[in-house]
């Protein structure tokens, strides 16, 4: 009992924007955690009334402060973040053959673990407590990485049984050792650190996939209660492929379709090149599709957001809730010709980068909002700054206005790791260091060379 | 004499990225300034055995850093600064006459000289060392704010005589008082604050222009030597009302072709809504162009930036220099049916931001790169972060990577406007609590009330 008590923390006086169904927002609101747990929710004085007492471990006056919950990104390569600026401005074949497939098969497994904690670095000082990993190299190096960052994931190996053009590094695997493997890694560390980390299957786009490791990933994942992350329909020629190789009419979503690979645990990131009729393929079999605004404007295309929307499709986002926003405002000016401003708006947008990325990691029984008997997953902004004054429509100010400098504690599973701009769990400095060093060294065993862009002397 | 000497700072050690006509970086390069004035650039090595003796007022050590042109910022609403958040995700007409009429109509002149101060601290936070202003209210108590702040700018006042819709404040204004005023501020501010502050022309918008008002702006600017800065081709309606009242087969930019109002010294905000034709008719007249991705994004659509600068014409940035790339790239996929990652490369884009801003400017003699004889306009950049780590292509790092927390210093005219992310101009903190108190006054009085997007108990 006497233990229980001494983890109690009451969160006070501040703006709770909660994200529950009914969209509650506590103007001046406070929170009780007890351990990982949110035990209540409510207006402040109500609270201060019936647990000032008990808060042994803090009471904090969050005054002029607004509280959210954690983000979650939906498509995270932890892998690629010792890869910054080695790709960048080139086309997709360059970035594919000479850049990203030499590196990612020349990490090691400390290179994986480190990059991991760069990445790690960024999610938490952009306000995210939970992503989930896009398929990489080494997970159990990620999984160590992650437990020390303090964060919640759904780790995912980059999984390929055929394809054209790999690297020699990269022996293609048999079907089973594809399937074993992610069973062996989902035995290891599928709801360790106190449950922060879950192990979801992978597949890392239909191009490497043969039918039957779509298949077996399927039944395996249902066998294990787990998720699948996967690469759907990202560029027009992965769906010209798949309609001159796999005789279907439009492309990966409707092949998916087709062989009963379309589930509520998949997580279609991209999605950019779907049609009308895939659309209501993936409404109708409650797929989650993650938004990755930048990437898909970089080198993909356009997504019909709005109309997956509107179909009922569970969109979640990839960090950027300004830039998603922006985009797809803008993508109307194209398809209709004119703009329209009113397109996904702040609120929406707000929604996407909380409760829909809960629903799409299949963690909102936990996560997601800030209710009652939830995890306590949250983060605190100060928008007293030159990038927020003056606050005079509050969620629309979180999505257009707040930076990363608002962002100034991160809680996750009830811990603090971040806590007044400072990260608790790593030393930043040290990652940093490290991260420099590693991808130095990573560029130089692959033999990549990066074109200067300036006449350097 | 001894006056000039205690004036020079030498700055070494860093990566200097010069931004001239060669494109030079020096890898370990200084800069050695005299009052205002860059004196010398080159290798370390060389500099600080030339000038180490003489260097009275600071030798300062940029190991690790990179020094860059201030930014140039070609549109900027002062004036808007303290609307934050009052027309977000509502459509054009409801922008216009329900919030930013109201608004900017209701602003004292101790209103804008409040919201040009704010708006000032984010530009200095944001690199930027000179800007233009688009056209707003007070444009003394702009000057006075802009003065104090330390930045360089071309000054603008919003000018219309004719249109419909305008709030019953603003009386019209006859052609002659429109050009009467803006001479007398001319004569007023023009080449004040140690040649920090110019006085250009404004014409709002072509809607709110009689044809009097555009060419008498067009000799008055020509009889000054001074720029105009004007909004055109915003939204397709423009262009249709032009079409239908000016008859002329295109829209803005084919009639201010006709009546000879294209000029080299007219610098053209958005400019989304242009044919082919038309971008031949801005480049043959040297007009230049201010390309302002997240606005047009919003509420215009896009800009045919790639194009325009196919043509040669001068394409300068407002801001953001992440989002011009991937909005042109992104671009791709539409007009051409599959996207093109290399399009508006990184060194293209940190060209917009900096030389060819001058250029729309009208001050390339001075500033826009950092060359011997120059204005020392400079930033520098702090990459060590975990925003930038590791830094493995440092121009594309600039552009893709960077965020406000990594400029650490400013330096306008020769002065430090911001040193180790302090700014030292004005107070920061007073001038937030001031925003935040005449933000709100300014939407009572202007009877603009924001609905709530969330249930807020």
């Amino acid at each position: 009992m006497e233990k229980k008590i001494n983890k109690v923390t009451l969160l006070h006086s501040g703006m709770i924007v909660t994200m529950d169904s009914q969209n509650r927002v506590y103007r001046n609101g406070a929170i009780l955690i007890d351990g990982d747990t949110i035990i209540d929710i409510g207006q402040s004085s109500q609270l201060l009334y019936n647990y000032q007492d008990h808060a042994h471990s803090g009471i904090i006056d969050l005054q002029g402060k607004i509280v959210l919950p954690g983000f979650i990104n939906t498509h995270v390569h932890t892998s690629q973040q010792l890869a910054r600026g080695i790709a960048d401005d080139v086309d997709l074949l360059t970035w594919l053959h000479k850049r990203i497939w030499p590196y990612e098969s020349n990490m090691t497994e400390e290179d994986s673990y480190i990059s991991t904690l760069l990445c790690g670095i960024e999610l938490i000082r952009s306000g995210v407590t939970c992503f989930a990993e896009a398929g990489g190299q080494h997970v159990s190096e990620m999984a160590r990485a992650v437990e020390q960052l303090g964060l919640r994931a759904c780790l995912t190996q980059s999984t390929m049984d055929c394809g054209q053009g790999l690297p020699e590094k990269w022996a293609l695997h048999t079907t089973e050792y594809c399937i074993q493997s992610q069973k062996q890694l989902y035995d290891k560390h599928h709801d360790t650190a106190d449950g922060r980390i879950k192990i979801w299957l992978g597949v890392r786009q239909i191009m490497n996939a043969t039918d039957k490791l779509l298949l077996e990933t399927r039944d395996t994942a249902k066998e294990l209660k787990t998720g699948i992350h996967m690469h759907v329909a990202e560029i027009p020629y992965e769906n010209e492929l798949v309609v001159n190789t796999r005789e279907v009419a439009h492309g990966t979503v409707t092949y998916l379709e087709k062989i009963k690979v379309l589930e509520g645990n998949l997580l279609a990131a991209h999605s950019v090149w779907v049609s009308d009729n895939e659309i209501d393929f993936l409404s109708k079999a409650k797929v989650k599709v993650s938004h990755c605004p930048a990437a898909a404007m970089r080198m993909l295309g356009f997504a019909p957001i709005k109309e997956m929307l509107d179909a009922g499709i569970c969109v979640s986002l990839v960090d950027e809730m300004y830039l998603a926003s922006l985009i797809n405002k803008g993508r109307e000016a194209f398809t209709k010709g004119t703009t329209d401003p009113t397109a996904l708006p702040a609120e929406t947008i707000l929604k996407m980068a909380t409760i829909n990325g809960a629903e799409s990691v299949l963690w909102d029984n936990e996560i997601g909002s800030l209710q009652a008997r939830k995890r306590a997953d949250l983060i605190i902004v100060d928008p007293f700054s030159w990038s927020m004054v003056p606050v005079n429509d509050c969620i629309s100010s979180l999505v257009y206005c707040m930076r990363t400098e608002n962002i100034e504690s991160v809680m996750c599973n009830g811990q603090w790791i971040m806590k007044d701009r400072k990260i608790l769990t790593v030393n930043e400095g040290d990652v940093l260091l490290s991260a420099k060093k590693a991808s130095s060294e990573l560029l130089r065993r692959a033999g990549i060379t990066i074109p200067s862009r300036m006449n350097v002397i």
